[in-house]
């Protein structure tokens, strides 16, 4: 499954738990190849100018600079992105703007990048006007869970592909302009090759991966790419982390704490130092960097935590797989054609982020050890269950760890988690609205209880042994050398 | 919908807002009419021996004693159940107990009271044995849900009939006992009639009903019945109140409150005060008991909680009527199969619920007006949803006040929320754990800082004018005359 071969870029091997995967360094180098790797695709076309559409389109045509490939925008009409898109040089004038459906028509692969909802709705206007052979692109699973879901099916004849940024768009583009210099940054991501009717299809989603800026790209399937997204977003990515700092909140408040400290004991010690360490250090540095008696708190909430984080991500998984998650969003979408949905940025905490981020020039965040714990056994417990279902060790770090502290946490730190549920992807706001609170309800009544139980040995070892670390440690060798962060 | 008749008891008409519906008042005096109501229905079995399996057992061999219907006791081999069903007198000697599958093949009313659970696993071998012409019983719909997420349906030529009782097995019981020197009592009770080969459906389902000490009896349909019993269980009657409490306890903690007071305010007013009002003098008596300042805070509260709970009643409502719900029951089954589902009775607030009981002889609790705002507010939220979806009045008004002021509520208070939830259904704990926390992340989210904003006077206009008022103040007139209490 996580084998692969081009005719154009030179793969390479990397180890894994217990073998080993292919894998292609992305870099600026290889911008030369893209041509020859997109093996007669001359059109690229993006639908949709949401975050993802305008890195991706931004990131395409630069990298793609002085070829003769071009990259347009398709919007729908009356599309109240088209002036930010004429801003960033997508114009009529220059015949790379236009209607969603002519330029679908027109493009030798087209990147479906329109909102989850809009896609459910117009796929079949779009496949309807294909040109013969054009490869379909995807960037998450989700209309294929659509399809399964409603009886459909991609038209025949196409190659279809994904190439999957683990990492949000604002992500995608800040990192690669921050990489001009070095040969190349971006997100890593995993491409899957669904319908492949020409041969091609591999190196297609090859040229567009390394095109986005793309340090490592891996191969995965529709099917896992779909299950591992939408599962990660509703546990550790968004819904557990909503969950936990709601929860620790409170709990802080009701021990005593004042506002300010609870919010630094719980979101900001997971977005700062918990986040960074993870990210230049791995999870056990986290442990590492705790005092004796912090170390005992830290492992006696992982203990704790670590039983029922890992049944809610089962849970998820299980609905997930089974498409009842995605009936579900189904369902909310006709709820919420009459009525906006709610926000959830209005619990009491987020009126204190203000005062937070302006104590960040003098006050020194500390670990707190019962966060710690939570939060390490959470994203632990989805490395497991992912690995139990599975996945390619590559897709099981990305979607667990590294998309969490080097893109998700650091736009968490500079804006706050409410924030950034409110503001995501309407899959992912449904998602988060339905499992956050799972999170908390499970933090609050049996993890957080249960920290008066001693540390449970055999799980500890397990975590300080776990392969995970050595699978997470290769993936930090292919790491862009720039700094990650959120303006 | 609501309106059927009967060649033998002599039923009512009650005004009901917009229209009337037929029911039936129960009584002692009914009883011996059963044997006739029952038409060639000689022996029935009752399977299963959990709280509604004893209850309805015990009830109707009271109500029957004397006649010659017999009333037995079906277990599965090694059921641990059988010692209990002996010490109330159903024995092998006497020919009332055996084994499940043997009492169904003897049964002319077969009355299915196993776990859901049990029921799904083991419906079709129930169905192989029965005798041609038997009757079907059912106590609520989950079977035909499982039937129709499943593609089975119930074996042709049978009669299948539901009686359920819109209360807790155990008040089934003691309401009955309670009630045998005043004429009877009992909790209410739907029927419905899903098939009717030999015309005499209608009428065995009135004396089954009449046998358990139903008050008085109202007509629905499986379909109906089961979308409000699993929507009810999950909002107002069990999740929405574990979750209104769970926000409520943390909030007056963060506000100062000491764990008791905190305790006090949030569940013992619910359980207690507030559940009393309501079941004295109804919705608005629990308003018109407080201050005027109170009143204020009331206000408030309904204004900012009725949007939040509406919403998510109508989320419940639409996964329920699509089959996601059952599909998300049948998903957890598989993976209980392998690991016991965990307890929520550790959170902090219940360590407190033998302090705050002890308190009762001593301590006034008075309504809290934030909680009565919410609970209110979420009350007619379901009021209103079910209104809405077209269920009949009886049906709104048992569902969603009377089995939670009369039955739920009072063993709330005797035990604690908490409790309940870990020690009821499998379904009905699934949705509490997978709703309550919903609930509470909308109060704690939407609702508790939307406290701030003034009161909306069309909504509270349309709380004081709302229909259910009538409808409840009708069902009223037909309450047995006994103290309704937990021992």
């Amino acid at each position: 499954m996580s084998t692969f071969t081009s005719s154009v870029f030179r793969t390479e091997t990397m180890t894994v738990p217990g073998g080993t995967e292919t894998i292609l360094r992305g870099g600026q180098d290889l911008f030369p190849l893209l041509p020859e790797a997109l093996h007669g695709a001359r059109r690229i076309g993006v639908l949709g100018w949401g975050p993802q559409g305008r890195a991706q389109a931004l990131n395409l045509r630069d990298s793609l600079a002085g070829t003769d490939v071009t990259v347009s925008v398709g919007l729908r009409p009356g599309s109240s992105s088209a002036e930010d898109a004429r801003k960033h040089g997508f114009t009529e004038e220059n015949g790379t703007l236009g209607d969603w459906l002519a330029v679908a028509a027109d493009s030798d692969l087209l990147i479906l990048l329109i909102a989850d909802a809009a896609l459910a709705a117009n796929h079949e206007k779009i496949f309807a006007v294909l040109k013969p052979g054009a490869t379909i692109g995807l960037s998450h699973g989700f209309l294929l869970g659509h399809l399964k879901a409603t009886g459909g099916d991609f038209p025949a004849g196409h190659p279809v592909i994904a190439v999957c940024p683990k990492g949000m768009g604002d992500s995608v583009r800040r990192l690669y302009e921050q990489g001009a210099t070095v040969n190349g940054a971006g997100i890593n991501a995993s491409i899957a090759v669904h319908a492949d009717p020409d041969g091609h299809a591999t190196d297609r989603a090859l040229a567009w991966s390394v095109g986005l800026g793309s340090p490592y790209t891996f191969l995965t399937t529709l099917e896992n790419e779909y299950k591992s997204d939408i599962v990660g977003e509703r546990a550790i990515l968004l819904g557990a982390v909503h969950g936990l700092v709601e929860a620790l909140y409170r709990h802080f408040r009701i021990e005593g704490a004042d506002p300010v400290s609870a919010y630094e004991r719980s979101t900001e010690a997971i977005t700062g130092p918990i986040a960074r360490t993870i990210s230049d250090a791995g999870l056990p540095a986290v442990r590492a960097a705790l005092s004796e008696a912090d170390q005992d708190v830290f492992d006696r909430a992982y203990t704790a935590a670590y039983g029922p984080a890992r049944e809610l991500v089962a849970e998820i998984y299980d609905e997930v797989a089974d498409g009842t998650e995605l009936r579900s969003v189904i369902l909310a979408e006709g709820r919420l054609a009459t009525r906006p949905m709610t926000k959830i940025g209005g619990s009491p905490m987020w009126l204190h982020a203000a005062e937070v981020h302006a104590r960040r020039g003098t006050a020194t965040i500390a670990i707190d050890p019962l966060t710690a714990g939570l939060f390490v056994a959470t994203m632990v417990a989805q490395v497991d269950e992912f690995a139990d279902r599975g996945h390619p060790w590559s897709e099981i770090v990305n979607e667990s760890i590294i998309e969490a502290v080097d893109s998700l946490l650091p736009y968490m730190h500079a804006r706050d988690v409410a924030y950034m549920v409110d503001n995501c992807s309407r899959t992912a706001r449904l998602g988060t609205r339905r499992w956050g609170p799972r999170f908390q309800a499970a933090y609050e009544q049996i993890a957080i209880p249960g920290l008066t139980d001693p540390a449970d040995t055999t799980l500890l070892k397990s975590f300080l042994d776990n392969p995970t670390h050595a699978a997470l440690a290769e993936a930090a060798k292919l790491r862009p050398s720039v700094d990650i962060s959120v303006s």
